[in-house]
């Protein structure tokens, strides 16, 4: 089945459930704006990629078993409260292209609906997937959290080396694919070697598609991304593609760098030179470069077996490396 | 034992515990200004009510096992998580007489450091409670946030009753209070009456402290409690001593009530006579009647034993009742 139908409809079911659970927690008696907050931040759209992998590691391992899309929920629940909470942080006023909790509801109205979150996402864990699951769960969003304070902390450090940008992309995004691609795994009755694997391959796919997305906001179309070019730079965030260029360029386009990127209006205005100057050092392409090369290393991961018997689902997760490869959006 | 006594004595170990789990997450690599701000948070001092009232419902039910005290931190981390974000919301500067992590460490600090300890409170419980632990232990952190929110939703209401304070203290404070006591019995390996019965004495503890808390706020030594009189009123928050008064007042007094409580500054100038008003009838001595027949409450769910063969560890429990309705501070 194309990648696309797949993705479609199994954030349908996920949606289903979610939605099920809203309403079960609304019969509960929870307070009617907590529900109404809910129904806003989670059913507003989105592709469940986390659930997916999920159920396709699950699925992977031979488990035929619907339970799986409840214990995957867990994950879109996590990641909601993450969103919810880093729009707080950042002061965001947009996310998907609606008005955030945020700037909706107020921060007292966030900050408890990510508190929420939080404490029902790990309760579905443990109920769903067991004391050993919960770990893994718990422990990646500690390691989000610590790379959010190493990206707190090397703020304005405008020499980063490669190597605190993967810390941070790790805790940002790759630590929690790679949970949900391991509890899948677990919940599948995989076994200790292809727990590793799919944690291997989620890690390595996170990093990628992060990349990806700290390229499109240099390269992006506007009306594709929704986003407007040179966000990152505006906000003084140092992404792999101006590491490279700050590493490899010379004295002079260094120091004219440098004083763009220590000046927020400057940050703002000079997108198209950075742009050029990225480009001259090849920040692009050989950022391009390291996020196929996880792409790569995100598919070897997976369980060797011939072409002959390879499992539908794990032809997905290939696929899924592509498209993450491959988006504009 | 004085029960001060036990207090300290008990704390200690919880401090001690707490002082090597934040070694060991520095030692696993944890971001510094995570770690620093983890010993602010943790090691400024408190009582430790909650993990002591862990410890001694597993005592009451025979356990002799020191392992309960690894699963009690699990509730001063809760705790503290939610005074972290609960300071941001309120915009408080000020706790325990230090600065609050979100005046000392900013915005960002403080929700990651509160998603932090959510995190690792709940790992932690799995992991010595067990999946039913933790089952009730996110349910109250639920009914937690689900009490803010019917405050949110209520504020600036004048007309609340006394069911709408109930459900919002018992929130606030009590589900909290009881979830300890339920989960120290079941660590204890206590059975469904017990559970149950200490589980009634924590709700009706907490419910009691709460009140004798908002009590406090009125009739305290700002030099005992290290808070100024009328901290309540001047935000506009309506607690039970003031919601009786609302009851009873006559139509000249009522309206004067609420002509004062629907301006801020009026709030802030007018505690003597607002206090004065809430005497004449009677709000402050039937709340604290209230937290005494509260207090009769929790001491009665208590197992029911002799005087005879009374567990020191529940005489414990009895004083804690005592101390709370009686405390200055």
């Amino acid at each position: 089945m194309e990648l696309k139908k797949v993705i479609g409809q199994e954030a349908a079911k996920i949606d289903q459930l979610m939605r099920e659970d809203i309403r079960a927690l609304e019969a509960d008696g929870y307070d009617p704006l907590l529900i109404e907050i809910l129904d806003y931040a989670l059913l507003s759209g989105g592709k469940r990629v986390r659930p997916l992998l999920v159920v396709l590691s699950a699925r992977i391992c031979g488990c035929d078993d619907d339970g799986v899309y409840r214990l995957a929920t867990a994950f879109e629940y996590l990641h909601t409260a993450t969103l919810i909470h880093d729009d707080v942080i950042d002061n965001a006023g947009e996310r998907r292209g609606l008005a955030s909790v945020f700037k909706k509801y107020g921060l007292e109205a966030a900050i408890l609906t990510g508190d929420f979150l939080h404490a029902f996402s790990m309760e579905r864990v443990s109920q769903c997937g067991g004391a050993s699951a919960l770990g893994i769960f718990c422990r990646a969003t500690s390691g989000m959290v610590d790379g959010e304070y190493t990206q707190l902390r090397t703020a304005g450090n405008l020499d980063q080396s490669e190597e605190d940008y993967f810390s941070v992309i790790m805790g940002k995004t790759a630590l929690l694919i790679g949970a949900a691609c391991e509890i899948g795994t677990i919940y599948g009755g995989g076994d200790e070697l292809g727990r590793k694997g799919l944690r291997t391959y989620g890690l390595n796919l996170g990093c990628a598609f992060q990349i990806v997305d700290d390229l499109l906001d240099y390269q992006g179309d506007p009306k594709r991304t929704g986003k407007a070019v040179g966000n990152d730079l505006a906000e003084g965030k140092v992404t792999l593609p101006l590491i490279y260029a700050l590493q490899r360029a010379d004295v002079t386009d260094r120091a004219r760098l440098l004083s763009i990127l220590s000046d927020e209006g400057q940050r703002q205005q000079q997108v198209a030179e950075v742009s050029s100057l990225i480009e001259k050092y090849h920040g692009f392409s050989d950022a391009r470069l390291k996020a196929e090369e996880m792409g790569a290393l995100a598919v070897r991961a997976l369980p060797d077996v011939s072409d002959a018997t390879i499992p539908p689902e794990q032809k997905v997760l290939v696929d899924l490396c592509t498209y993450v490869l491959n988006r504009d959006k």
